[in-house]
């Protein structure tokens, strides 16, 4: 009988759960799923026979190593800088570690001992970083094994809403992910190579360095460069591409609305205003250094905002007198507390998660451009995009492992046949299936 | 017998040893130049007959200790953050102490205990910030003793080259002052008062920013917001004023092409890149996207430079197949060696200062604008404007402290008219002289 343990059981561990669940009752394994909160622990295993529902607070170190001891595989669904303390609990008693998070330098950290006691610590296996791993090496392997090479690279992804979700708002977007990551993404200098030349582009160029993408019965959407591509020259095995580029996926014109925000300067997170008793028409103007004609007038004037930019802007009430009722904040607070209330899902909407990879290779002389897209819905059993695609390669990973699957020992990323094979059929049996096309 | 200690003898202190080495003589005051160098004092010192010239090392505390003690009145040219060393050893051994840099945190904590020793720590004392100071302060004070408001008020400053050195360089600008500075110059957000309104101007959007000034005589400049110029209402007690920007100053055009150094992101200090082996063009193309037609017409296309910004651009040779002859470095460590090569002043260039207070205020309900400008330009003795309008009012300061004509203690500005009225009027009689003009 295997045991495995999941630490966090909120909204984005319901997949998950359910499919653990379902697995350990077939197989008569044992689940136990803790969170700091009782109530969120049985609510997320209501109606899974046998599931063990527990309080857990992180920060009890005994009560976590007594946890892990019992436990033959772990699976950390806290937040990534957590994962360190089960890591180091999971050496303590030798048990098996996986998480969605990217490996820190710390986990790095813990390969030879976690080698030297023949334990796998699986990182990144959840979406973004997760099925993009696991679907672009399926396709590298594949065109390496034609003796083909790889000239170019790119791939996207993006959280965003389902088609019936989105049309209430002009941007086309919602929060499904941590509000904060979304308004300061990008800052910082983005680089990626370009036909042999490594380019870097800062902040306050990168929402306007889109390229348009098309997702096969999604429509379309446009993509910016992440913060840093280069690195998975080294991950992939890519090192003599001559274009290499991961990018994130909106909604087409969403960039340029957001490109006019950061002009402006309102998703600084480095500096505190006082806005005390301010609208967020006062807030807006005091990025507008000219200032003749309306408010509207003078951000086109600054800005190039066009009309469609400058109508999302609207919509947010950016130019409106509305209070701010914050004290001291930076820019990118207020602006954040403003898209929490307009950027928020309903009860009834679904969520969207698409990815594509282009590559391009010669094959026999021959140079094809080759696209895989995957779209996956949120559904109504309240299981949303992000939490199968991220919680499924996860609790089919633990499987994998659990049953003596996974040879690979230390800190892994699942970018080997044995772990992407299996998880990648699995899930295209549930339907998280990539569309192969040519463009 | 007065004993008066300069420590630092370079090129800026020309002016300063120079005063006071006559006036010494003329008082049989006593006058010692230190610096790291002796040949730099020695040379410093050259036909000042009865100055000491010595070396000294500033790390050497007892050495410290005892040139601090045997003075009655301190001036420290140092780098700014060595001045607190020498602000310690003033307060150890009871000496007045002088600087033409701005007040840090460190020497503001001194300020009790220089009061209480009835010491005298006149920072801030030399162009910008110092001459700044003293007119803007002069105005001020004068419109209020009639009972006058200042509604706005706008200072200006910059360091450039007289009008018959600038011609060979299409920014019409070289270093005068440290290189470094000038390439990372209005990084992070930028912030001042405008019609009661707070602005927040961000990095990127900076030198779009321009307000064109007329300096008499000199024709046409513009100007682009500093950092903070917020810090001034408290300063010169300026806390109902409508307007309030401090800006530095450049030759018209400038800014234009500077910008598409910024938006390019050329001008970034935060992470380093590859360029081994590399030309400035090559480094140029990794800050364009697009590869669609020659550099230049990339460079149009991404930033919207005009072909006055082109021309200025490409006769800095960042088009150029030329070897950069670096490896690893910053984006602005790159630019700034190729600047160094082209904005390098000659043998007989001379360079220029150049400041303009705007004032507003309402007197028997009456607006009026009222303008002070000042131009000052290097010389063919070899003291530059630079040296000039930093060294002169901190040696008459140090001249009026050393006759007991300062009765302010503790860490104080020039601010106040015991100081600035016999300052400026010296200056005056020297050439160095505001003219006042309505617009």
């Amino acid at each position: 009988m295997k045991k495995i343990l999941i630490i966090g059981a909120g909204r984005s561990a319901l997949s998950l759960i359910r499919y653990l669940g379902k697995e350990t009752a077939a197989r008569h394994w044992q689940l136990t799923v803790a969170d700091a909160s009782l109530e969120t622990s049985k609510r997320a295993t209501q109606s899974l026979a046998g599931t063990k529902a527990i309080a857990f607070d992180i920060f009890d170190e005994n009560r976590r190593n007594q946890l892990v001891s019992e436990a033959d595989v772990v699976i950390s669904m806290l937040p990534a800088n957590f994962h360190i303390h089960v890591a180091q609990a999971c050496l303590a008693y030798q048990k098996h570690l996986l998480t969605a998070s990217y490996v820190s330098d710390a986990v790095q950290a813990l390969d030879q001992e976690a080698k030297g006691k023949n334990l796998t610590f699986l990182f990144e296996c959840g979406l973004d970083p997760g099925i993009d791993h696991m679907s672009a090496m399926r396709m590298i392997h594949k065109i390496q094994a034609q003796q083909g090479k790889i000239n170019n690279f790119k791939s996207f992804c993006g959280g965003l809403m389902a088609p019936q979700s989105e049309g209430d708002n002009p941007w086309r977007y919602k929060f499904t992910w941590n509000p904060r990551n979304v308004v300061l993404a990008g800052q910082g200098v983005s680089q990626y190579l370009e036909n042999d030349t490594t380019k870097y582009i800062p902040y306050w160029q990168l929402f306007r360095n889109t390229s348009p993408i098309t997702i096969p019965d999604y429509g379309d959407f446009e993509s910016y460069p992440n913060r840093n591509s280069l690195a998975y020259q080294q991950v992939y095995g890519l090192k003599d591409v001559s274009t290499l580029m991961r990018g994130t996926l909106r909604r087409t014109g969403y960039c340029a609305a957001w490109h006019v925000l950061v002009r402006l300067g309102v998703t600084d997170d480095t500096y505190q205003i006082d806005v005390s008793g301010k609208t967020y028409a006062d807030f807006l103007a005091s990025f507008l250094p000219a200032g003749a004609g309306t408010l509207a007038n003078q951000l086109i004037n600054y800005t190039g905002a066009d009309t469609t930019a400058l109508e999302k802007i609207q919509w947010l009430g950016l130019l409106e007198e509305t209070p701010i009722e914050l004290k001291k904040a930076t820019p990118a607070q207020v602006l954040q507390k403003l898209l929490e209330a307009k950027w928020q899902t309903k009860s009834d909407d679904h969520d969207l998660i698409v990815m594509q990879h282009q590559f391009g290779y010669t094959l026999n002389g021959e140079y094809t451009e080759h696209y895989i897209s995957l779209a996956v819905e949120g559904e109504a059993s309240g299981e949303t995009a992000m939490a199968k695609t991220v919680g499924l390669p996860l609790a089919m990973a633990a499987k994998l492992l659990s049953r003596g699957k996974i040879s690979r020992k230390g800190v892994i990323i699942p970018i080997y046949p044995e772990i992407y094979e299996p998880i990648l059929a699995e899930l295209d049996q549930m339907g998280i299936r990539f569309i192969e096309h040519f463009s």
